[in-house]
């Protein structure tokens, strides 16, 4: 695959705009700098696809967007954050009804043209008035340069903006791809997002879309725990409106499309990890041979999701008997008499692990690794050629403070 | 049913000894006034039961004690604390071998008559000679009243002796029910136990020791998480040496320990959920109205294990929301639009939720409930007649901190 970094975020490809407007949606007395109403926004018809969160206390924005997802089409989503709207009732869709009508008929479009997304607090009626005040605010001044803004908007205890963009040659021109996404705490595999949205001027069948989609998320978020809990309101867009004027053809462009936007949405959620509540350290997980992949898959979910292990890190502590307890109760069919276990980072790299057995090792080399953010931990077992990535972070104490007091 | 608590653990019931020393396990060079090797005997042979950990990765000695318990029965049991003899291959067989036959010898018994138990560090090798050092200081001086010393020896990063003993009255005269447990970490559904011991001078059959045995699992321990992690080591035993000469004979003779034997279990699992590392709150949850018993089983898992909700507590923080979240991704068939939830302890009573909509509620009030010890979460459904309790703890700095450097 052959692509180039350019700069921005989801306003990248053209015919995208965007714009952020601060409403007071958490708390209407303070005044804050960051804004907590995103619009981004097509000027021309998109071809859409999403994926929603696989919680059953589903917020109504997601409820509600899979609505609009039946048409597979969009011009734009309107973005809160310091509410979730969700557990909310048939009041609550009401609520996110209001704020889709509103935000249509202030950009001019048609019924079910505009996705809702809502993140923050849970059981709180959202102020839909206020959000329809940020978009007021909002219409008149979007522009491609305020993609950030609306990266910033989205962000609840986010401690950075994550987006990024591509440039991607194809059969027929060159497309454009951005990406922005938020999400720190009440991450866990199952569509585990946040809010995640993925933009393109190529020109693309929704159907493609969507494959591309979930195959990408699959691969990416839903291999991603910060914290075991599975949000509620987490949905992940990827939009196409064909204003570059070039068309996904081939296999080969629908390929390169697709190893893209898994390769953006790998990037958000390492960086989503990387971000989580109270994280210190990445961690991420390889897992080799493997009977399938999906026994892989739990294998590296599990081991990333472990709260010893995590904790573990967090004290820089080479305690890999915590990895090889969380592969054994992952459910996946693994041979404990015949795994290998490393630690790697820009540190160094050491061998932990021969054979189920442990092996003495420099603990001093141990420290060094852990010493640094970005961890990665290989399990290698010899049973099948499965093989599979996850990421997490580690638990600290940040992670119980900040959780401890979120919603007063 | 009929029963009245009495002083002890394991060795309240008749026929049974114990006895406990400190043989370095851990570190030879440190002088500790904890034991760390114990020894439970039985004067006469007893029916065995057992339940082991579901972990792939599980240790030597359980590997050992399958075998073991092939045989139905059993007269000894040998546990060491400090080192738990997990992810030592072969070598670790031997070791637990190793000791299993000097305790036999020592214990002046045959084949296959003692249980062999570790708990502590994973991946490091048994120094099995210390542990059969500490048998032969405990066997000439084991006694009745060394019950509590066995339950000191088997601790590691619990705070507190977990033991209880009844006496129960059945058709053919009194007998008497004794057990006690540790665990702290590494503590999670499946086979959630850490090291249990259930003791009873009733005489009875092995397989209908090991029906009861499995119920009172599924019910307690089985449903109690301090951190989401499977430890390789979790037992539980239950020996019956028919010491009282009373046996267990009718239906209701059965029914009446098998119920004692579930209400012990529960109580030791909530002792170790409360006692969870770090823990300043036991968390109960119950969950009514579900479809089946599974979705039960699932929803208060789930609620007892969300890391959110956990962090929430120790805060004091009524957000019910995580609650509903953790509800809404168990895997559970749940009714978002129809859930009350309630928040309970010796501080009050408030309802946060009522068909699936958050309530307004009195902050202090919820604070109040907060702050006591044992909190305890009630969700109803109204889906049907499936119900089920679960047991877990807050998530607390010192959870991070204990497990952050626990192996260094």
């Amino acid at each position: 695959m052959n692509y180039k970094k350019i700069d921005g975020g989801v306003t990248a490809p053209l015919g995208f705009v965007a714009g952020a407007a601060y409403a007071g949606i958490k708390n209407p007395d303070k005044i804050s700098e960051k804004p907590d109403v995103a619009v981004l926004f097509s000027e021309t018809p998109c071809a859409a696809a999403a994926c929603f969160t696989k919680n059953k206390f589903c917020a109504a924005p997601v409820i509600l967007g899979r609505e609009v997802l039946k048409k597979g089409k969009a011009r734009g989503i309107v973005i809160n954050s310091g509410n979730a709207n969700a557990a909310t009732g048939e009041q609550g869709l009401k609520d996110a009804k209001a704020v889709e009508e509103a935000a249509e008929r202030l950009l001019g479009l048609g019924e079910d043209e505009v996705f809702v997304c809502s993140t923050g607090v849970i059981g709180k009626r959202l102020p839909y008035e206020r959000v329809i005040k940020g978009v007021e605010a909002i219409v008149p001044h979007m522009s491609r340069d305020k993609g950030g803004d609306a990266a910033w908007a989205i962000m609840t205890t986010d401690t950075e903006k994550k987006e990024v963009a591509y440039e991607l040659p194809i059969s027929g021109g060159t497309v454009r791809i951005g990406a922005m996404a938020k999400g720190s705490g009440m991450i866990h595999p199952n569509m585990a997002t946040m809010l995640a949205y993925v933009t393109t001027d190529a020109k693309a069948d929704p159907k493609d879309l969507q494959a591309m989609l979930s195959r990408a998320v699959d691969r990416s978020f839903n291999m991603t725990t910060v914290d075991g809990d599975t949000s509620t309101n987490d949905s992940i867009f990827l939009l196409a409106n064909g204003a570059s004027g070039v068309e996904i053809r081939t296999e080969e462009d629908k390929k390169a499309l697709a190893d893209l936007v898994e390769a953006i949405c790998i990037d958000m959620a390492r960086r989503i990890a990387s971000d989580g509540e109270g994280a210190t350290h990445l961690i991420e997980v390889e897992a080799y041979g493997l009977p399938t992949e999906h026994d892989a898959r739990l294998v590296a979910k599990s081991i990333a999701g472990s709260s010893l292990f995590k904790a573990a890190v967090f004290g820089r502590d080479a305690n890999w008997g915590r990895i090889m307890a969380a592969a054994g109760y992952s459910g996946a069919d693994v041979d404990p008499t015949r795994a290998d276990c490393f630690l790697k980072s820009a540190g160094g790299e050491i061998q932990v692990m021969a054979g189920g057995f442990g092996l003495e090792f420099d603990e001093d080399l141990a420290k060094k690794i852990l010493s640094e953010h970005d961890i990665t931990v290989i399990v290698k077992f010899y049973q099948g050629d499965g093989q599979a990535k996850a990421w997490g972070c580690d638990l600290t104490y940040d992670y119980v403070k900040i959780n401890g007091d979120y919603r007063t």
